[in-house]
């Protein structure tokens, strides 16, 4: 028969994040931003990502007190939106994704460019002092770049985490070196992904399960 | 300013495509595999993922016959949900997804389980011929093994693709070992998420996108 496995939640979380903070190197992060690096580690299952992360030194806190101050969470695509646990919410915050309305595809077609970036256009509204999750389309970090570059509303915080092999260590490479002074965090590379966006976010709204259950 | 970037989405998918067909070992796996192969490296961007992927050998035919014949795709978090390409699969198959049903508690407390794997059992009356796409838990994937060992119905098709750092590698390891003789497709490892899940089942569904648009 099978072996048996550890059935308790506690337990489970307990010994997982205590795993991640004997693996993952940790000290360069500022306070907060070790939470987020526990939490999206623990969301891809790989300690070497906190290698990966880069941010500004602010970025804790102005997603902190963002969501505090009821700031929507605007996300790329569902999953990124089905991911963000709601009661951690701080101030009943939106979730907003959105790509699927019906604008979208003939948006697209008007810039020429992907459904991903269209979508992100229809922001523009709610965007100053949102916080942004970026957890597939490379296309869609590059548009909001773009955006912000020609005077779009600066969010609060962009959480940059597109994934592949097309566009996404470039996209974020862009988002790092940071020229307009936006507060983000961001996975250098290829990685990336949707459990990580909202993981990201939901750090940023509860911390650790360790310290609140 | 920004460098230019590609924008046009079947440009996109094209080149990343190539990329991933050009860097991962995909000569190992059978028809049908190759594409699931494809799809969960591209939702990671991790091209390794090949070599630790287990199957048995009809898992593809397996899986694309039962969602031929209208075969729910049980979930194990919302998601896994969310990442399934509705207008792909076949027969208008059915998305479920137990975990935030209101008995769900209740029956955690009740088996001395997590609520993943007391929502695995509401799957029951559907599981024999479904697809099982398992993303996030790990107690999930061991309670459903041991539903089997009990007696319960057997998928057609289970894809094994919990992440962490407790439970998952052996959960996996469990259902690869597959002394049930369930056809199956696993990460091995600490790796997976809902992300791969999602794209197994979008595989599996469609092939992928450079056959189909």
């Amino acid at each position: 028969g099978m072996r048996p496995y550890e059935r308790d939640p506690k337990a489970i979380y307990a010994q997982s994040f205590k795993t991640v903070r004997a693996e993952a190197r940790l000290d360069r992060f500022p306070r907060g931003l070790d939470q987020v690096a526990v939490r999206l580690i623990h969301a891809c299952g790989m300690v070497d990502v906190a290698d990966r992360l880069a941010f500004s030194d602010g970025a804790f806190e102005a997603g902190r007190a963002a969501l505090e101050a009821g700031a929507p969470v605007l996300c790329d695509c569902e999953m990124v939106g089905a991911g963000i646990i709601r009661r951690y919410l701080p101030a009943g915050n939106e979730v907003i994704v959105t790509l699927n309305r019906a604008e979208v595809p003939a948006r697209a077609q008007a810039i020429g460019n992907t459904r991903s970036a269209a979508a992100v256009e229809l922001w523009e509204p709610l965007l100053g002092g949102a916080v942004v999750a970026i957890g597939n389309a490379p296309t869609a970090l590059f548009h909001l770049l773009e955006l912000i570059d020609a005077g779009a509303p600066k969010p609060a915080l962009i959480l940059g985490f597109p994934v592949g092999f097309v566009g996404a260590a470039e996209s974020k490479a862009e988002l790092a070196a940071n020229p307009r002074g936006c507060d983000f965090v961001a996975l250098r590379g290829r990685r990336g992904g949707s459990a990580m966006a909202s993981a990201a976010v939901n750090a940023l709204a509860a911390g650790l399960p360790e310290v609140e259950t």
